[in-house]
């Protein structure tokens, strides 16, 4: 880097919609072309817009929430060629710096409605409803959710290479599987390519309508390249090992969270925002193969939150669900459970169920797979940070009902 | 406490086999005896035998693991009669120690056969395997598994109050619920009241008569009182909150551990030990109710081992299987995926899979749920510490196969 | 705070020379006008020069840092008025981010030349150096200093409000008292008014004159009011509170750090930048009588970057100088011989003494008083951490010396 | 280390006096022989007595602090001879394990009378004074500073090797030289060979009669070898590396404590406590030339007690005495300060200044010295974690004076 300044690889403009800005795209393809080049060990500034493409209001209805459409998500920035990145390679990816945008200083919380998107616990909670964010430097507070401030991990929720053709197939292929073996459940299960509001800059009309047809959709995360995995603690100073499947890598992230809980519970549950991610690349060769590597690896930076062991309220969940209805080692099951925990709690001093989903969402929560042996009960721990409230939320607190106002809400 | 120590409110003697210890019993029942009083606010010392009952031995064969007879585990120390404790309150313990017995220093992990016990990787890894570790001080080290030394995070794997009569009635309906629902399953899917070798001290004929025909099994950790629930943090100087169900509480522990990584993956996946653990115990009134607690909480102590963020390898894991399949949301497969990502990093240092499996269930490795909501990938990850190895396992390393002997394994 | 960021409160121009800057200060006087107000509770952002005022260049000559003029130094950012701030009560400051300027992604740290500023260990190293500081996100690395690098403890080295009259005249009393009882002494003791190249942008030239007779120079902090106390830790999140001695405060900041070793023993130590704070400002009425506040105190943030305790070498020192010298339980001397076994350490790497100096100055060092009541002989330490190397530095590690260039020195 | 345990290098008798103790010295003197011997690469156990040799007793009465007998201590357990240990190289201390005798579960602080010991705030707070406190497995509290409780960092004053010959020498004459420059002062700085009550079980009367003469005392440490550093951070799982003068090593190690403050401010300022240590020893052969070592270093455990950084109160201080005297860059004047803002703080919430600087001697708190350039002012800070107390001391807790009873005070 030279005394100027690093370089910006893309910059996005707020004040123009997601489908006029140059350098995004919403669904992975291997033939979307890509935006820009990056070389071997360059660093680079990123921007990105939030992952919704600013369907979501700063304002105090859900109504835009409500009525979002996933359709369009999530808006990534890129594809990016690394320079020498080829097959087979690991692209090295640090994570130097993660910053919103100056110019927008805030994010959402949202919790979408049961029949449009839902989230871990719809069927509990199924309105939709949301939280504003204000930033202040390191920490973030909300006027939907008062007595609650805490400071932000930082991250991006979606990085990946694009996958290869043949992946891609394998992608679709598994997930239709899925989706034919599950037709009795009255839910979504997968994603499958959605031809509506297919976005790409770089592409052409006949490329859009292929990349509808096939391209994977960017909810789920997978294992062959990582994209939306949606982990905390990718924050400031992380190194992230991404395998590579097509000549160049073509690299995109987004979706970049101002913080995040272990699980991102309701769906669009971190603080989503707008905002610039610098990055170092640097392509190691061969790199699958001398990790023997099947899956996306990390390794944190240096400068987590630190709240002191002894300043987190763990909640144990296990593999009976509310119902009292046994289920086999089932982590997933014990985890929500661990979740419902800390909704008992919190309703003690005066929050609303919806605010504590928000909350539990996009604070910095710890969720742990405990004991996943003895059969038939997993066990899963929820550790809830009692120093991000500015009252006393602990186990020794004397408990009163707080006017704590409300999240907000979509009209009826 | 007077100047004069701490008392004892229950000893064991090594010497003897469990069946002859005075203060031990192996089932969840409420009718069985309490073994002694503590009193409201008192500190006391516990000692524990290891959970097999002494089963297991220091040398380098796998047979007493092949051959461990599962209807005799776990034994606990207890049922304590806690002054002034009723249904409804809560009991509060605050673990201010764990110690081995200074006469036995050293631990076992083991690896059950598929055929008797099994494990997380059972399908994968059959066979039946053993790691003797030393304990030095705070560290062990084990010469079944070179290179590999860490401080352990002591803490016991079982404490819980008996259930009531109802209670019991409950967890044997749904668990027997479950036996049926999957007699298809080519594997036990839980381990419900077995009248051998039931052992209870304090019991007579009649009354162990009882106790194996209703009494609940220590293998499952259930939500309504802990029990086994296997949590690593659970260490000196945490704060555990347990419901209470019976008059007196009838607390027991067992199970010490002295490490064990999240999820104990290979079932004898911790370091198992006999120990002394120092609890003080005081009664919280009409705590259920006044914390709306339905399962355990904790606060951890103050000490756990740090290693700085940036000292973890953190590997993804995904719910797809090995063999490609997709499922939906399911936090197990994805975190068996995480741990699969250790096996293929550790194995070209030259380990083999069973060290790894030893290693992976006991030092302490951080499993997250890191994302749950994005359908139909659940996304884990595990962290695994660089610094226990006194070898450069770190993505940087120059990887070269080296002579880590081997565990040890049962005679054909 | 509103959607459309943060308001700032005071700009620089870095194409200008100091001198025309507006809203800049180089002396403590209660006389300087105010050259802004900000509100009560009200969240800003203020930006800074780096002290010397843009004397020091991005080049590879320690020229500049030869014959830096020290008349001239430290460029503060102020003085503020906080509406409602009067004598006696606190002001409470909240450091919400600390950044470099986008446009100036560098930094430096110098080593004075004896016979011009000099510093820690100017009689052993008397030569002027200079290393140059890329910053990489969060991380900085110096082609000065090849091996090393490390995420940045990023504050204000001053941060203080207005000496009131009566104040300054103490301290010109007694610091004037130490330069008379000093006569004897080869060196500079303290630094008295200097009417030379004061700057204060609000204050017409008659006042210019008496700020120049009286006013305290920046150069040491001081009790009362805090100043330059070069403390690290006041990093993103902390909370400083400070006494307030004249009406509105008149707060001042300056002498940003990327990144301080304790103690910045080089003097012009840490790494010295232009930047941005962003500060919420609060008055806490009659705040020195309720906290009984004689000196500044503050609350560190969350996000320190953690290396965990065993990642340290740490080095003691006692009050023996290097000659063989039995000093009276004097920490200063111990703290001295801690940091000079830090060179003997290094040496053997092949870094040559001021490359080791100016590292000792800028990298997060942890530097403790252990003991200091065993006569005679006070005790320090001082740690190293060893991750911030990119080579093994440790105890255990192969010794071999490395070319590793140098940093920049004087021409002749 | 076998399946029996470690053996133990010696042990003690808390039933005698310390002067029928078969392992204990009191004075550093080549010549004393060895109490025992062991292996390189061994563990062992090493039983200490209290520093005073159980003069201070368990009660309530600081008589015993009064008339305590400086001229008997330290009692230190040794010397160990460590074989193939030669002057030239560094003996590598694991230090395993510190744990209280069983038998003993409590500890003492003590402030000696100005006239008889003394302490760093002798002059402003001259009164003997005591506190007792209990062991609670790691956690401690005293019926004599009641609201506070903390998990202890327990760790060994004093360790090091023996002088050579001519390393004595060089003590003696420099100690003596500063006594003779110090006539004028009306306070003792060096405590030199002093001949009434030393002990050394393994010496003949005539060699006692040659250590009372040339035996260098415990109090101070000294940078040839160690000794008195009392550092904190000397806790579980630390490794120490020290320099050997004589064939052997001769180690010796006592003082135990079960916590301390960065400054150990009060001189028997730490819980002091008889105890074992577990050790293992190492010799690393010419290790003095290959590590350029003049003074013992060290790598501090995993384990130490997070608070979170956030959950301290730093105080600053600067080289300004309490009478406004300006001192020239005295950390030791810093420090003092440092110490006297907590004065101030804690004595709102009711306790007295002889409990405050009790507590202020044993607790976790932290001493930095935070900047030593800017003349004349050294700054330092003393961080105070606000977790050990059970009622709120924060900046925004609501003061109040409460009812904290008293530490022990001698009888007039």
């Amino acid at each position: 880097m030279g005394k100027e300044g690093i370089r910006y690889a893309a910059k996005v403009d707020l004040e123009k919609p997601p489908t006029e800005q140059t350098c995004l795209h919403n669904r992975w393809h291997p033939d979307i072309p890509s935006t820009a080049t990056i070389k071997n060990n360059e660093v680079v500034k990123i921007e990105c817009i939030d992952w919704t493409g600013g369907q979501i209001k700063n304002n105090d209805s859900a109504d835009d929430i409500k009525n979002v459409d996933l359709t369009r998500v999530h808006y990534l920035t890129g594809p990016f060629d690394i320079e020498t990145a080829e097959p087979g390679d690991v692209l090295v990816l640090e994570i130097q710096d993660v910053q919103p945008l100056q110019e927008q200083p805030w994010g959402f919380t949202g919790i979408f409605a049961k029949e449009n998107g839902g989230g871990f616990l719809d069927d509990l909670f199924p309105k939709p409803a949301k939280a504003i964010w204000d930033f202040e430097g390191i920490f973030c507070s909300s006027r939907h959710i008062p007595g609650v401030r805490f400071p932000g991990l930082i991250h991006p929720g979606i990085l990946g290479c694009a996958p290869s053709a043949s992946l891609l197939e394998t992608w679709n292929k598994r997930e239709s599987e899925l989706v034919s073996n599950c037709k009795h459940l009255d839910h979504e299960v997968a994603k499958l390519p959605e031809p509506r509001n297919v976005h790409a800059t770089t592409a052409s009309a006949d490329l859009k309508e292929k990349i509808g047809k096939e391209g994977a959709r960017t909810i789920p995360g997978r294992p062959e390249h990582g994209g939306n995995c949606d982990i905390k603690n990718l924050s400031r100073g992380s190194k992230v090992y991404l395998p590579v499947h097509v000549s160049g890598a073509k690299f995109s992230v987004g979706d970049l969270h101002f913080s995040q809980g272990d699980g991102e519970i309701s769906f669009c549950g971190a603080i989503e925002m707008a905002g610039v991610i610098t990055i170092k690349f640097s392509v190691m060769k061969d790199g699958m193969k001398n990790l023997d590597m099947k899956s996306p690896i990390f390794v944190p930076g240096p400068v987590e939150p630190q709240f002191g062991p002894g300043r987190y309220i763990y909640f144990e969940g296990f593999s009976v669900d509310e119902l009292g209805k046994q289920y086999y080692m089932d982590a997933t099951v014990a985890y929500r459970q661990s979740c419902l925990r800390v909704f008992e709690w919190l309703r003690r001093f005066g929050y609303n169920d919806y605010q504590i989903y928000l909350l539990l969402s996009c604070a910095p929560i710890q969720g742990h797979i405990a004991g996943i042996v003895d059969i038939p009960n997993a066990c899963t721990t929820l550790g809830l940070p009692i120093d991000i409230f500015d009252f006393d939320v602990s186990v020794e607190a004397k408990v009163e009902k707080r006017d704590l106002g409300s999240c907000a809400f979509a009209s009826e």
